[in-house]
């Protein structure tokens, strides 16, 4: 199966395994099934080291269903929720909070910027109103790691909550909510797990899910009566998506193999310096200041040549199997390249190679960042 | 692979080669999925016949997602639906409009009763501001069939709108939305059409939808933003389930090779008389009438031999390869036998060994309906 490797932010290249985990069918009322998602819940809580104070609820539907579902579960309806805001999946916090009519503050930053905990910490201490903290933890858009530690410290010790987006991070970049206080994480089975999309999960506390029942705005989308459900009869209240939970749990037996977040950090890290210097050697300039670069996803400028266009780029580098990903930044012209799933650094040599025969064939020879009138 | 056989609502058993369609992985942003969630839209429109008037929007999730985002966004926030009340699903509909804040009023009826058209439209001439009908085709509580042509000329000649709940019919029973005036049909790839969970669809007027904007309780769940996105990038708005967005395109070209809704319902039917006639032949009675019944899923009663129980029966069957559904009625003790999924007369026929056999196993002789004491 000569599949094109996927270096997106997911869906993204898994392995055969755990694709052939999806050849059976499972009734969803069946014990095996139960087993399956239990299973899939525990090791998922064991990954964050929540065991002793959080319960993992998985959720059907996309990551973007996840997060809806966490703000609008676990924040109360007169709540107020300060968001910083260094890319787009912090907006997409700030509109979900605005379309299920929850107060929503963004403290906004350059995109290049990691929100600065000292002044979140001035945000809560001026605002007391202010319930809670969401954050992204790895900004899909560009790339970039905010610092959850620290925040999650502020946040705490001002007795607000925090609701981290770990969409893109988790199992990757290590979490550890014994020492970490964050009311909820949020991520999907298609990103660093290695899994297919079409479930999200939302890692919560206990207590708050227990003091969290009946304030949803949706049905489908309410953790607490999720989780009340799956604790009562061990199954999900809608119909799961079968074939994703048990290619997650083959995903999830893969991660143990390979040893964990700390292998998984590993090879992505290995992919993304592979990538960065290859690029860098090709003359590309990272969007993102290496100490903020998460190995997850990195976004490139364009080339300024009047020979590049990303759609032609995209559509060679597609012939050569490689699937890339565009950008998502409304100021700078960039595109993305992604270091995550079942892929290993001999990958992205080949498709550092693709890309210089891909410059070659389209006659870009000028491949730096883009200078403004006013820079140059 | 010896995989039980899933007499269920769906999950069901779906075909190799539907699963095998799932061993590839795709890019959400990249033109061939693009495509794949176009000619999948394209022919779920074209199964309802709502080409002309009508639009498919697919959602992540469980069915029941896309019926709250269907009455979210069709069902104006002061807006009012009568729900015909005959069954567990309808309840679910009532659930979702209390906790998405819309008005819902039952039309209360007994589970083995089909919704009256004509109460129905005196109950829309008595309340002129009810806005909306929400309509469960076949009722999977019980396997009833509601009439639906009949309730939407109703309902149209009366000026309001219907939402149908298609779940367990779309793909089985015909719906010509050229003659039958319906604002939005829901259903889910994981049922007559044989695909696997994951993905629900709402086929709605487009009219309705662009008149619909910023409605929605929900950013998740709002369709008319899903549809608008999907028109100008060709790509669903957050990542879809591509697997099984894949194994829905193979489900529909097997769809179309067996010859479409006509041989579906005829194998369906098939495979209903077989199970019934078994079942009946060995003392079990239907808890429907037939002429009520559709080929869906059948409603038993339990046997009144104190040597049956569900949990046990369940196991026993489960050993010899068959996984059946509990009942789901609050008064009657019943379980239930699905007639969908890639099975034929001869798997129900074995099936229907497999039941007498368990019987003799359990020692349970009496198989007919438990009579209450003032009925005996």
């Amino acid at each position: 199966m000569n599949d094109p490797i996927l270096l997106t932010p997911g869906p993204l290249t898994t392995s055969a395994r755990t694709k052939a985990a999806m050849l059976h069918d499972w009734g969803s009322w069946d014990a095996a099934f139960n087993a399956l998602t239990a299973s899939v819940c525990e090791d998922l809580l064991d990954i964050a080291h929540g065991s002793d104070t959080h319960a993992c609820v998985p959720l059907q539907g996309s990551g973007t269903f996840a997060v809806e579902a966490a703000l609008g579960t676990l924040v109360p309806r007169d709540g107020k929720v300060l968001v910083p805001d260094n890319g787009a999946y912090c907006r997409r916090m700030l509109r979900i909070l605005e379309v299920i009519g929850r107060a929503g503050i963004p403290l906004e930053l350059p995109e290049d910027r990691a929100a600065d905990p000292d002044r979140i910490a001035g945000m809560l201490d001026e605002d007391p109103t202010i319930t809670h903290v969401a954050l992204v933890h790895c900004e899909t858009g560009t790339g970039l790691l905010n610092p959850l530690e620290a925040i999650a410290d502020r946040v705490a010790s001002r007795g607000r909550h925090l609701i981290v987006d770990a969409m893109s991070s988790f199992g990757a970049l290590p979490i550890d909510l014994r020492s970490t206080p964050v009311q909820a994480l949020v991520s999907a089975s298609g990103k660093c797990l290695e899994g297919v999309p079409g479930m999200g999960f939302v890692i919560a506390e206990r207590e708050s899910l227990r003091t969290s029942a009946g304030r949803c705005h949706s049905l489908a989308l309410d953790l607490a009566d999720q989780w009340r459900y799956l604790r009562e009869s061990g199954q999900w209240r809608f119909t799961p998506p079968t074939h994703v939970v048990a290619a997650l749990r083959a995903a999830l037996d893969a991660y143990r193999r390979e040893g964990g977040t700390t292998a998984r950090l590993a090879r992505y890290r290995a992919n993304c310096r592979t990538l960065v210097n290859g690029m860098r050697s090709m003359g590309f300039e990272p969007f993102l200041d290496d100490t903020l670069q998460a190995p997850i996803i990195v976004t490139f400028h364009s080339p300024p040549d009047p020979a590049y266009a990303f759609a032609e780029f995209y559509r060679r580098m597609r012939e050569r199997g490689f699937i890339l990903y565009p950008g998502k930044l409304t100021r700078v012209d960039t595109f993305r390249i992604g270091c995550i799933g079942a892929i290993d650094p001999p990958q992205i040599e080949a498709m550092l190679e693709a890309v210089a025969a891909t410059l070659r064939g389209m006659g870009v020879t000028r491949t730096g960042r883009r200078r403004t009138p006013a820079a140059s």
